[in-house]
């Protein structure tokens, strides 16, 4: 009997895929990363599936490839050869929402918007929302610790996971954290579980924490700028005035051209950069005011102010073109980096001296608000790696990242993609004590190798 | 040639303290416990002291205590036999604080409430404030991830520490963490160091965030309550309603007693509860109103409000009376549990029922919006220990905490005084897992042996 057949028997034919096509579509990610030959996918629908799983991959040293809805941007979730692909995307049940402790006890296939709408029902919301909320799960959104459009007021993924429940590499089960606000017993191991990549446990039922929705409607800002650098001062002035924006997106001349090109928003020639701007507090329409004024003060040419939910989407909209506009472009290597506040216009200049000098397109949109740039490399459509000049022209950006005190990734994670370069931030004594704790929880390296760390 | 010999001459005599007086005032924290023998003091002026300070206690296999203010209330600063008390109360420079990326990086030994004054001066200010804040250090802080009032709307320590430079327990120096508001690479080594109670690692430096500080002065109430579930409620009803306090404390009868005897505050006879609250928002006089209906709607007798300064100090002023008005009546065994909020009224009723079975004196606090609660058990002046009454109560209200779902510690931390209850939160594998985290920190099990974990 063959490894798998004892891990059908255990679960069910159904359960375990093997058919190649099928296995296919569980072996990529949004990357242009090729998969190795994995031997199957286990569509998990319970913790004991997961654990079943994990016991027999131990027993046969059969490596796992923990995997949510297969949005990520960096290889995480790409198979390895000898692999199998354990996807929780099956695993969608909200199993508790407490109005009254701002609280939800879920499974890690939930999509994030469907938890976000389940809270709305209540007044509440589930604050991280990555642009691919439609489409990636909060087991996904944990292990990667995503961020978001909100993340500017509300905090990343992290800031929402209280506790979890984690099936560790030989089976056992693992509870992290608690169901309040606060706690201080022993170390802080759903910390360390989110962004760690499903290199440490599969995650299988998260608590995690809900706000209470803005009561008001938005108030919402788009500027226009001649200079990147001048929208830059202004995303500095307006977070020092404490004004709060719940959003805060910078996209430059190339992808709003890029958007131009697909959708018509009749761009100017002049503007070299938008900024994108949100307020949800209760007195949102004059936070808004005073954002606009710190917009002009310098140098907008022009500033859209709405409090109008429809037209709020409208001036959103556009920034929520911006992915799909650069994929008609070519091939995408979408990158992560995150500098302080104060470098952005700084790393903004750095990005495009590397994109003339490696003659490379690169089209950048930021969480600006955060000092997250992810500048998009744009490479000729059906090939396969980026190109030589295209990862010249990113190892300077990395190293400039770094340089200006930034970090090798904002919130896409480490994946396969930053292995390269992650020594770098990392160090050796950083890097030997990741490896330590790699082993406490995974002795014989099952999940996820060659992941994150 | 003794061990600590070789120690004053890689430090100097100054630096290491062996006089029995001087270590006896090193060797406690705020808790009743006796301190074991130390062999010495060390202050420490800088990183290279630690280092050298670690290398010898590898060397020599002597434990070792790191310590900033002692003002813990777990134990967990206490020294032990033999060990060598590490303190880094010394160290206190801000060695930078960037307005424009609102950020500060410290010494462990800068008082908390300095770096907020020095916050202040830039229109920003650090978050965190522990009630301990004018004598508790930045270092001790993150040892304890420790809350405070503000917590309620600003987060605990955790969430203002952004990076660390730690010296390991074989003085080698590992940096965790970044200067940016996002990061994804590796784990989080920095949320693993903050709460670990001394025991990974001794934090030489933190990069820490900072936010704005509110720009209109904060508006404020104190409300009095005939029953301490209505202002449960209130507490409920107004943190559902969305009004965001800045401050949210708790008062029961007995600790107003112990007030109003000590400096007389007026207070009624029918007076059960107090609840103290602050809005900091640009519209905190609306919010406070809000909250003011809130309370009447919830069986109010009075509320009090204000948004001048001087007022306001006045009503916090009673519940910072709270701690020392406690120690006048005997000696204080504090606690500090946190359930989920919806559990406030029943964690109140658990305390009450417990002071009644065992004939106990408690009287409670609380960081009511967090669900965060203080009971503080009474014993008479001069007694060393508790008396076995005191702990069954104290038992009583650690497994009613986790029945409601709620943690033994919502901000003190572990130390010597939770060891017996630790391993009913933490489970067999959490347990398991968590010696294995410490071992690859620190394998010959140096630091602050038998602390936290
Ligand atoms: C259009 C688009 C927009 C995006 N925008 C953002 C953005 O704004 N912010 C952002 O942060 N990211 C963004 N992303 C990236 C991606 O959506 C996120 O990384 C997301 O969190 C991945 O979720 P997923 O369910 O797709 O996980 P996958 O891609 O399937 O997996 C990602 C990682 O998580 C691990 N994993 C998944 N589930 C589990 C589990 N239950 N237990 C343990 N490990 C698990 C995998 O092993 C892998 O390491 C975007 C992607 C796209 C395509
Ligand atoms: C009146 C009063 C009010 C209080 N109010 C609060 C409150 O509201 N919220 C709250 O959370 N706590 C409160 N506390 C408890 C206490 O002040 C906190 O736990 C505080 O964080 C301890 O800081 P410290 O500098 O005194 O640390 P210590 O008591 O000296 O040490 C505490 C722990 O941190 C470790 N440690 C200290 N420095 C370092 C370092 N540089 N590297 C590694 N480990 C280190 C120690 O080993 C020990 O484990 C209060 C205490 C008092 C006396």
């Amino acid at each position: 009997m063959r490894p798998i057949d004892a891990l059908v028997n255990s679960l069910s034919e159904a359960q375990v895929v093997t058919d190649p096509d099928v296995i296919d579509s569980y072996a990529r990610d949004r990357t242009f990363l090729e998969p190795g030959k994995a031997l199957g996918v286990v569509l998990a629908t319970s913790r004991d599936d997961v654990v079943t799983t994990m016991k027999w991959a131990t027993e046969h040293r059969v490596p796992v490839v923990p995997r949510g809805a297969g949005t990520g941007l960096a290889g995480a979730s790409v198979a390895s050869d000898g692999a199998i692909v354990l996807s929780l995307a099956k695993m969608t049940a909200i199993r508790e929402l407490s109005p009254a402790d701002e609280i939800a006890v879920v499974e890690p296939g939930v999509i994030n918007a469907d938890l976000d709408r389940a809270a709305r029902e209540h007044g509440l919301m589930y604050a991280p929302d990555p642009s691919s909320y439609e489409i990636s799960t909060i087991g996904g959104n944990l292990a990667t610790n995503a961020g978001g459009l909100r993340c500017v007021k509300y905090g990343v993924t992290r800031d929402s996971a209280l506790g979890l429940e984690v099936v560790l590499a030989d089976g056992r089960i693992l509870n992290t954290g608690r169901r309040t606000m606060k706690g201080v017993t022993g170390y802080d191991l759903t910390g360390l579980f989110v962004g760690s990549e499903g290199t440490l446990g599969v995650i299988t039922a998260a608590t995690v924490r809900l706000r209470r929705a803005p009561i008001a409607p938005p108030s919402t800002f788009a500027a226009e700028f001649g200079s990147l650098r001048d929208a830059g001062a202004a995303v500095s002035a307006i977070m020092a005035a404490g004004c709060q924006p719940s959003l805060m997106e910078l996209l430059d001349r190339a992808t709003l051209q890029a958007i131009d090109d697909w959708r018509n928003i009749g761009l100017e020639s002049s503007t070299q950069a938008m900024l994108i701007g949100q307020s949800d507090a209760t007195d949102a329409d004059a936070m808004v005011e005073r954002m606009e004024r710190l917009c002009m003060e310098h140098g907008a040419s022009f500033v859209a102010v709405s409090s109008s939910p429809e037209e709020a989407e409208e001036l959103i909209g556009v920034r929520r073109l911006a992915y799909g506009a650069k994929e008609r472009m070519g091939a995408c290597l979408v990158e992560d980096i995150c500098v302080p506040r104060s470098a952005l216009p700084d790393m903004i200049t750095a990005i495009e001296a590397a994109a003339v000098r490696h003659d490379v397109r690169i089209a950048t949109v930021a969480h600006a608000g955060d000092g997250n740039v992810h500048p998009v490399f744009i490479f000729e459509h059906g090939t396969l790696e980026p190109p030589a000049e295209v990862w010249a022209a990113a190892d300077e950006v990395f190293r400039q990242a770094l340089a200006l005190g930034g970090t090798l990734t904002g919130e896409h994670g480490v994946g396969l993609l930053k292995q390269r370069w992650l020594e770098l931030e990392a160090g050796p004594v950083g890097t030997e004590i990741q490896r330590g704790i790699k082993a406490v929880f995974d002795p014989l390296g099952l999940l996820n190798p060659g992941k994150a760390i």
